[in-house]
């Protein structure tokens, strides 16, 4: 039986605001009729896009705010301005045990950094991270970080998969998720110091509630070798993005490809049923939402530019993760990890800290 | 009017050794007339394949030795033990004046540590790149490092700009090839600190020969916005495999979605030419050969599991590379630009020696 959740939704953030927001819970809420939703944002425009969706206004409450964070202003001025702003308040709302999750379509930095400050990190961990859903042939892993920090130590690199294996366990409900750290290499040899140590401290941690796969490469994200997948910020942003401009450029291909004579044509026409499951199956609004993951509640960031279709896949997402609870038992997940690190130490953990000193 | 240029190539390099490096410098002799080719490696197996090749033949040399450097030999193996290898041999007649370029379809470890070895780094280079020809919706862009090492410091990723500038003018004759530093967003106060201060240096460096056009993310390599992507080498390596998996993945999509419904097979069978123009324009043998930048001399790196025709486009490349004569305008720009480093302090110049001592 599905539990009754509730989310905050910053009903301003993204580049429509409520006309988005508002009809993308509605969507969300007939796949999750459990769902309840604190709007936050301008009292009068969410009323106005409520009014259409009686369903979802009988489940709806409104904290009503004018101050909003804008969609390209600097995390730092986000937090010295953004106090009472849409995003900060359904954050509060989290932390104050009203919602179960925020979800938010605005300023990335902004709400990572505001995250940061209203939720705070679990204990133990020095960063949190942004979790990626990412579709393969087979279904769909979850890629982290994808871009809140640049670089991770070796430790850090497994706090996030722990992290990682947590979300592996809500959502696609598997005990112990799969998780590969992404390298460029597989030889033991090969890789970035972190990853190297990163790959003994995960190695040789039996009792850890994941099934480690050791190095994986960039081409075999996609293929779905594994649930979760590691890597440090920088390369993990640089590997989302470069996968999405992929897509986009074999796109572009196929379009012309199917244009160049009159018999191309008709094929496409008559093919039109599979090109339309092949546009479903790259759709990004499919699996939209990227999830900061390592802090005390849940927040998730829905892309700014989406349509209502998309922002209730980020809904769907806050959904899942506050549904299974998978927050506490993380945290018992990290206890017994540091627990242990506590005994032994980190291999190269001297190297790491004098290197980033 | 074409240039005579003579390739060292390591017959017995890559999975299938002569059976397919003879055919595949066939096929590159009919585009290019003016190559002449070493064939280094078992003179019993080249000759075999150069008897069903007569023209090629005409133009061929044999250099005979039965050692090979094994494909998953460690690099420092491969140094100890490879000396005499038909790979060290096709270097050395670079170095000795023989050959205008190497190329080899062999272990790359090995091959870069060899190269490094008997070509040398050039004047002021601190760090060789493997450089990779990347696909565009306009055409092809170069990509480094993809490989060569991790991690690069502000001077470094400079150099690489002014690596693949010269790589660029040889293979897209433009004078002052666009060049983007691939971040994980465009605002100036974004990402790595290595980077930031390598987008110092160049926008400060009118005088250069290139465009310096900024950050770039991911999804904007493919795009074709500049015709020179910077990155160290394992962000860089990851975004290489990212998008060959993407375009795996998609292909593999594509066919599910054709094989549906009876209607859309008979569509996909009326527009058959234009999926036979999206698969050429897909096919990783088009563009086959990553490039050692920064020695003096020209190695190119063929794929180890490739065919003749791919095989053929990292002679081609070796040739247009050759040919260019780009290693001495290289030199003549590595040493102003080093010059004026030397006069002014690069910014953070300080910060990345203690930050990687």
């Amino acid at each position: 039986m599905a539990q009754p959740r509730t989310l905050a939704l910053d009903a301003m953030g993204g580049d429509h605001g409520p006309e988005v927001v508002v009809p993308g819970a509605a969507i969300s809420l007939e796949r999750h009729p459990a769902l309840s939703f604190v709007f936050v944002g301008d009292e009068a425009r969410i009323a106005a896009q409520l009014a259409a969706h009686p369903a979802l206004a009988a489940r709806a409450r409104i904290v009503h705010t004018t101050q909003v964070v804008a969609m390209h202003e600097k995390p730092s001025q986000a937090l010295r301005r953004g106090k009472g702003s849409s995003m900060w308040l359904a954050l509060e709302a989290v932390r104050n045990g009203e919602a179960h999750a925020a979800v938010s379509a605005g300023n990335t930095g902004a709400l990572m950094a505001m995250a940061k400050l209203i939720l705070r990190p679990m204990t133990g961990i020095e960063r949190p991270a942004i979790a990626a859903l990412w579709p393969t042939v087979t279904a769909e892993c979850i890629v982290l970080d994808v871009g809140a920090n640049i670089g991770a130590t070796a430790r850090q690199l497994t706090d996030f998969a722990l992290m990682g294996a947590a979300m592996g366990r809500a959502l696609f409900h598997v005990e112990r998720p799969s998780v590969g750290l992404l390298n460029v290499g597989v030889e033991d040899i090969k890789g970035a110091e972190e990853v190297k140590a990163a790959h003994a401290l995960l190695k040789g941690a039996a009792d850890l509630p994941l099934d480690y796969r050791g190095f994986i490469e960039g081409d075999e994200i996609g293929q779905g070798r594994v649930d979760v997948v590691v890597v440090e910020g920088f390369a993990g942003n640089i590997a989302l993005k470069t996968a999405e401009g992929t897509a986009r450029q074999i796109g572009q291909y196929l379009r012309d490809a199917m244009m160049r004579t009159w018999l191309s044509r008709l094929g496409a026409l008559l093919a039109r049923g599979g090109f339309r499951v092949l546009k479903e199956k790259m759709d990004p609004r499919r699996v939209n939402g990227g999830t900061f993951l390592g802090l005390n509640g849940i927040a998730v960031k829905s892309h700014g530019g989406t349509d209502a279709l998309g922002f209730a896949s980020a809904v769907d997402l806050g959904y899942e993760m506050a549904e299974s609870g998978l927050l506490s038992r993380l945290a018992a997940d990290l206890e017994t990890f540091h627990g242990r690190l506590g005994e032994v130490p980190a291999p190269n953990e001297k190297n790491e800290h004098e290197r980033r000193a």
